[in-house]
């Protein structure tokens, strides 16, 4: 019989972190429109004021504000046009008393006014004379020097996703390449003798790689860069040589497969073979994915995940992404969302469960209904929208209860 | 005075549909490890099961469940051990009453067992004789052929958005190339006498060109293709030039700037001087996002984007994506949570407004904060975590109030 000497899923979590300590995760310089979805390595100090002047966010004039003030349709205010302002020139006016000048939506507001009348709310009596029909706040219709982002603030912390609002923020400060983190190097092997690739025939008894597709996604949409991938038989000579020509090429290295007790002793013999800790942590009280190993071979960091591809995904999900976000300082609103429990389910005592469930709307409100199936099914992750978390003291979930779902 | 015949966003979304109803989204093949994140394009019917054949989900014993019945630990049941499946092979036992084969994980149930006693509650007196200390029901610790997947089902349906699982799902099928949307090609025209490009020198008046950065991210984000991107000044002639060089590389061109009266005059006029119906959409009731234009020159489809980056961003989001869900046949799980809100702010009555919030949990609550700041700031954008929807008919939003707030 194998014993475990199980830990908890923050245990886990932890004893990973502290291995890996003194590992860094290196920067790169990439263009901005390359960056997209990549994690930024540098806190971003902007160099200038954006606006860097006063800008209007109307068509209208500009004027003194307080000269408007008691202005109506029945007793407009007088004042005297002495120009306009060009779009993406220099305003030359300054605005006195009685005063006022024409700008665009963007334009530069000119010295001396303080706010801008929309000019829908002015008429021109002739080419040197407006009426204003409304008076306007000091500072309407502005945005400030700096308003959008000042000069010298920490604009963008390390750690942040780069999406299309960050994009957009780094083209108002006039960045074009930024620092992001290197995409860290995978490596998949997978295990099983009765493990077949897509191209070989399926003969009774096998089942196809369905770990090893899975996995080369999820590294993908985590941003990291697969540099191989491969089948190998339950052996452990083979998997030894497979596993040394992974180190030297990657960062990490998955192991998928070993459900059963024999494949998962030669994962462990392997890590423990290589120069340096070996494994650290056989089995983690967590379901699904009990028999989940993480190890240390040659300063790379190994990972044996369960063979059963929803347990595969899971522990991906809760171990692997973790130590992504954590050494590169993401700290991302992690996306999920409240749902009334439509259906009692019991947990599993003593070990952290990972439940899947499927989403649905009804009267305005979002229901979660547990997806049935067992673990080593993909259909059961494919037909839910997300997952619950209930924690080894709960006993189970019932039917009412409000909990958060996590998005898959 | 400029004269919007405004729409609501639901009628700017079907006049849009209506007029491109015969405009067909294409598909290509793609390898499966190339698909992560394109839409599917044809459904997909399984040829086979999965799995083919009854598999064990433990390392244990197959035998006939019922023989296991009344079995405990004091009074065990004995069972005559007459072989082992090898895994990855086709089993050639039959099990009698009382006979039991050794199947390790995922190996074949041979013909006559109906189930697995896990290896943990069973103990060998002898090389052929078992002790099996619990009983198991009727099928446990076996997924059945076709239990995952059946033969000849709608596995997946044309539309799905392709993540790690349904990859999974793909290669449990044997599936290598997938059907999947082209790309639709986009073209970005930043247009504005203000707008300066990244690489050049920052002067008094000027201001980089946020949106053409951030609509090229989103873009990317939404699996379309930009095959241009540029500046043009205001100037109806260079709008021309521009959007007919656009239109004979694109599907869908993208004209943002023109907040200023004059710019969106220019906007309207060059689609409609181009062979086609020009434009048919012309102000939305929305905000932020009022000045949105939509409209078609020769067979292409053309939109004028609010300058603001806020505004050109929202609108992309509600118009753009939705047209490309659409007709993409997307019926995606909206990202979506519900959340406490946490400030009372007014609405635009008779607009649908999007009210950028801040995300934040406190005792286990969500609560949403409005982020305030004109539409002109690129900061309200990237300090906001969603927003909510306000209805036209609704006077404000209290503190206190449940909303849904959809991430950005």
């Amino acid at each position: 019989m194998d014993f475990f000497d199980v830990v908890s899923v923050e245990e886990g979590r932890e004893k990973l972190l502290k291995h890996f300590e003194d590992t860094t995760f290196h920067v790169e310089e990439v263009l901005i429109l390359e960056s997209v979805d990549r994690i930024l390595g540098e806190n971003i100090y902007s160099k200038e004021n954006v606006p860097q002047f006063n800008r209007s966010t109307m068509d209208g004039y500009a004027i003194k504000s307080k000269e408007s003030y008691g202005a109506s349709e029945s007793i407009p205010s007088l004042f005297n046009i002495i120009g306009s302002v060009e779009m993406g020139k220099e305003s030359a006016y300054t605005v006195k008393n009685g005063e006022a000048v024409y700008v665009p939506t963007g334009g530069m507001i000119p010295e001396g006014a303080d706010g801008v009348v929309m000019i829908e709310n002015t008429e021109k009596l002739d080419d040197s004379t407006l009426m204003v029909y409304k008076s306007i706040s000091y500072r309407e219709n502005i945005i400030l020097k700096g308003d959008d982002i000042k000069e010298g603030e920490l604009t963008l912390e390390k750690g942040r996703k780069i999406t299309a609002e960050i994009i957009g923020v780094l083209a108002a400060l006039g960045i074009s390449k930024v620092k992001v983190y290197k995409k860290p190097k995978f490596y998949i092997i997978s295990t099983g003798d009765e493990i077949i690739d897509l191209d070989e025939e399926l003969t009774m008894g096998n089942i196809r790689d369905i770990n090893g597709y899975a996995l080369y996604a999820l590294i993908n949409k985590l941003g990291g860069e697969i540099v191989g991938k491969t089948i190998v038989k339950d052996n452990y000579e083979s998997l030894r040589k497979e596993v040394e020509k992974a180190i030297d090429s990657s960062d990490i290295v998955l192991i998928s497969g070993g459900s059963s007790v024999g494949t998962r002793d030669y994962t462990h013999k392997v890590i423990n073979s290589l120069e340096g800790e070996g494994v650290f942590v056989h089995g983690v009280a967590i379901k699904p994915g009990k028999p989940t190993i993480i190890g240390e071979g040659k300063n790379k960091l190994i990972f044996g995940l369960p063979g059963h591809p929803v347990s595969s995904i899971i522990v991906f999900k809760i171990f692997v992404e973790n130590y992504i976000y954590e050494k590169m300082n993401i700290k991302q609103y992690v996306a999920k969302t409240e749902a009334i429990i439509d259906f009692n389910f019991p947990s599993s005592p003593g070990r952290k469960t990972y439940q899947m469930v499927k989403l649905e709307e009804r009267d305005g409100n979002i229901y979660a209904t547990p997806s049935f199936g067992k673990s080593g099914m993909i259909s059961l992750l494919s037909n839910s929208d997300g997952y619950i978390v209930i924690e080894p003291y709960e006993e189970g979930i019932y039917k009412g209860e409000r909990r958060e779902v996590f998005f898959l």
